[in-house]
């Protein structure tokens, strides 16, 4: 029973920006203590060609493991292309995250694609997933939804006219990515609205929020207060996207989780446990900086809805 | 013309926990700085006994200085008792902050007095303001109003009969004070809509975030959403209490003025210029954690109403 879905995003997004590459045994570690936590869903990884992103070198390896840690979550993982998804479809993953950028910019950086190009990819993948006999879930993610580094403000026709085509070409759930981390409460409100009414009420929304100006939590309660309950976020607030200047890390899983149990809102999630999940990153990446306030602080003396 | 109401506390609540005593002439940079701002409110300082805490030493300095470099801006500073409160009217002081505690615990921590003592002497500060020409405002400020390290969770009636002490004693407003940063969404909302109940519509309700679980902007949120349009933050996300174990930084002033513009309220406060007054804190204290999501990635390409 829970009343908001978090995907942990971390093994994924978290990794995207990180040099050093974390060894697969260490991945492995991480993966099966975030299964310990109770999450409904982890994008495990990436499968992005492994020439170009060696941090991704071992993505089926991780799917699999997240696979045999636990059958409490759906195992999810990046597909950029057709290659990718059977890549992702043969190791078992059992959601496939596409992506079609809002910003035309940022889709040509990120993808060498156009806007069109990469839509029509998504058709292909999720073709793919409908021939299993278990299709994957296949989520369209737009990024720069809520706005580019490289292009400034997007606007909420083009990302709608993403949505749609996403929603057109078949994909179960549609999200919402703020990549550069532009979205403010306002904005995240007028977009779901937006969104929701160009696919309809039927089509799920997820929103992914990066905390690059701070606002990433009220972007969180803005989503809620829009009917949404569904959001990615990745343990220490580790992140970003290599194509996207000025990109930093997501909102950290602690803190989202806490705000959620805070207000009584049931997550599935143990904190206790994500916190030593998030140890294990922290050992494995010194170089890099953890942000997580709950980390920092300590779980106070008044914690979740018991409290 | 404001739609949202930011009193700057960075010279007060700020400088709270930093041991280096700050130079008077850089508080006085530091002030002038922010004038440049646009801010209507300053906590300039505290006229807190000053053999015991040496920072505040040139209190009656700072309230001169604040006042003669803008007329714009009301100056307030906080006072613990009725000697505080003599040596802010002589300085000149506009708005006396005074205070009692929700948690008997931190009342006795930080005053030595329970809070019906303390209540005493809030009314004779209001007394002391009322016998001015031009009496101050006087702000009841109610610290550990969410909660208290010291005690957890603090009931909502608690808060409502400090409330109502204050108001019964002739204070002009009255602060919520999240002192250590326990406040969630939920609790801003209920708890307002508590107050405001107990005290009656007319009376105006300032919150004070600290944003140790980094829910602080998000608070804010269920604030303005509950009908509060007065908020205060620190420079830097610089503060916390010496008396309320594990207190951290107040919400950054960079980071509220941030998320309001962009939602389109308006604070009547120049970021560019903020941002220079936050450079001379930074300087003047390298020791200090500067918090502030902006001055760390910069303003976006997309900033503000006219964006």
């Amino acid at each position: 029973m829970r009343d908001v879905q978090i995907c942990e995003v971390g093994p994924r997004d978290g990794l995207q920006l990180v040099r050093q590459v974390m060894p697969t045994q260490t991945k492995r570690e991480w993966i099966e203590a975030l299964a310990r936590c109770g999450f409904g869903e982890i994008d495990a990884t990436s499968f992005v060609p492994p020439q170009a992103f060696p941090q991704f070198a071992d993505a089926a390896e991780l799917v699999q493991t997240a696979r045999a840690v636990s059958a409490q979550w759906r195992v999810g993982a990046l597909v950029p292309n057709a290659k990718g998804a059977e890549r992702a479809i043969s190791a078992g993953a059992q959601m496939l995250y596409c992506i079609v950028s809002a910003s035309h910019s940022h889709s040509m950086a990120n993808t060498r694609r156009t806007r069109e190009e990469q839509a029509e990819i998504v058709g292909a993948i999720v073709a793919q997933a409908k021939q299993q006999a278990k299709a994957p879930h296949v989520m369209g993610g737009i990024p720069t939804a809520f706005g580019c580094s490289l292009e400034g403000r997007v606007a909420e026709r083009d990302v709608c006219q993403v949505a749609e085509a996403l929603a057109r070409r078949g994909v179960d759930e549609i999200g919402l990515a703020d990549t550069v981390g532009y979205a403010d409460p306002r904005l995240v409100r007028s977009l779901v609205k937006a969104v929701r009414s160009a696919v309809g009420p039927e089509m799920p929304i997820r929103l992914h929020f990066h905390d690059t100006m701070g606002l990433g939590l009220a972007n969180v309660l803005a989503g809620l207060e829009a009917g949404v309950t569904s959001f990615d976020a990745a343990c220490g607030g580790l992140g970003g996207c290599p194509f996207a200047p000025g990109a930093s890390g997501n909102i950290a899983t602690e803190d989202l989780v806490f705000m959620l149990e805070q207000m009584g809102l049931r997550t599935g999630i143990d904190l206790e446990h994500l916190l030593a999940a998030t140890e294990i990153l922290a050992a494995a990446l010194p170089e890099e900086r953890i942000r997580s306030h709950v980390r920092e602080a300590g779980l106070p003396k008044v914690y979740g809805v018991a409290a």
